[in-house]
């Protein structure tokens, strides 16, 4: 179904401006927003779900392949005037194509988590860009999961756009706490807090041959002292001389570098 | 001196608005913009030169101490109206408080490299937060320098902002690409290019006994061969499956984790 819009009132259009602002919207509709050629051939690829793509017109023929590859798995497709396509675009120097894609079924945690494996448990994250940044990393080093507590929507376009298609490949939860804890000890997972301390153990004397799991905190606070003495162990990335602390993601990276190195 | 101004038009005022605002004017008046009690407390702490401080009249007891070092300091101390305070800020939920740093005098490379030492060039960056994010790390691993091959600007408010302090302790120095080849092969040190790549050398094959100067590139298209093709060696971060890419301030604090780990 190939169709053209010009008005901004369309159901469509006015649903990709709902998915794209807010999460309430992506919760309600089990959508969210995808923009630009590269992560949608990234979705299309994954297999997963695209219920309708807008292109402009003068993207129309650009991105034959892409469009009618979506056509093909059912979506709808609406082409719009490129005066209304600026309108829907999330960034700047736009291509000109959207599609919104359905949300990932929550797989239950206990589902999720098995022995010897290694993962990363996010606990408070607000930056999307950090979000998207340490799912890109968790694919590309083999982590085996990504868990969430508490942080920003996985599904909000800077996150979406920040891990470059990983999104679509890592095995990615939210959770509580006290869920995550009680799968991980049922699993045998060590757990481990990355803080910033002296007393803690250095990375480089850690070795995870049964496996894993690292909690990073929030940017600006790290792990709540409560959540890391819950760990079985506070290990530290040891800094230079006046050096306070990491940027999250830059933290979460030098660990599961380790963590997946020593495979 | 400490003094009252409420005109948008005077002189402190506009300054502070070039100096945040455009490279050509950091580098006519010599100086680059903090703002933040955080940031300007660390410059203090430094001893980098703070030229002028303006602080928003809500601010003054708050800063106090703050303010009363930077007097001693023989910087102009400037009270403003809250509401232009507000139109000086370049942040949201700004602490009203500001300053005008010295430009650091610049290192000829040649007495800047040391042979046995580690260091990081990054070339072609373009991205003030990953900039500036590469430079808290470096300061965090102990890297011996940080160079920038055609780099966005490092005292730009948003890579000021990212570096957290590490800017007023990392050595840095900004060169053209044939005086850091001539420098390092002077002193002995090999050259890596960090690339994408199955030919490339591992990470977790290369050791640093005697120094090393590692070639991170621009985040969407990494080193060009060519100056790839100039450095003694190529290395590369194995990665998953499908992953194209790491994000170029992961690849970069990686690598600084290897290279300074070593020791």
């Amino acid at each position: 179904l190939r169709r053209t819009v010009t008005s901004k009132d369309n159901d469509t259009v006015r649903l990709w401006g709902k998915i794209s602002s807010q999460k309430k919207y992506r919760a309600e509709y089990g959508l969210f927003p995808l923009e630009g050629a590269r992560i949608i051939t990234d979705a299309v690829k994954e297999n997963a779900k695209i219920k309708f793509l807008i292109a402009a017109k003068s993207s129309e023929k650009k991105f034959a392949e892409l469009i009618s590859r979506a056509e093909k798995s059912n979506a709808d497709v609406i082409i719009v005037p490129d005066s209304l396509a600026d309108l829907l675009a999330l960034t700047k120097g736009t291509q000109g194509i959207f599609a919104a894609c359905g949300l990932p079924e929550e797989i239950p945690l206990g589902k999720f988590i098995a022995p010897k494996k290694k993962y990363a448990v996010l606990h408070s994250l607000q930056d999307p860009g950090n979000m998207g940044t340490i799912i890109r990393t968790a694919d590309a080093m083999g982590v085996d999961g990504v868990i969430a507590v508490n942080c920003c929507d996985i599904f909000s376009p800077k996150t979406v756009r920040s891990t470059m298609g990983s999104l679509f490949r890592i095995k990615f939860a939210s959770a509580d706490e006290d869920e995550i804890f009680s799968v991980f000890r049922e699993n045998n997972i060590k757990m481990y807090a990355a803080v910033v301390g002296e007393k803690a153990v250095s990375l480089t004397d850690c070795v995870f041959p049964d496996g894993a799991a690292v909690f990073i905190g929030n940017e600006g606070n790290g792990l709540s002292s409560e959540t890391a003495d819950r760990c079985d162990e506070k290990l530290t990335i040891r800094m230079n001389g006046s050096v306070e602390s990491l940027n999250a993601a830059t933290a979460a990276s030098i660990i599961m570098w380790e963590l997946t190195k020593q495979r």
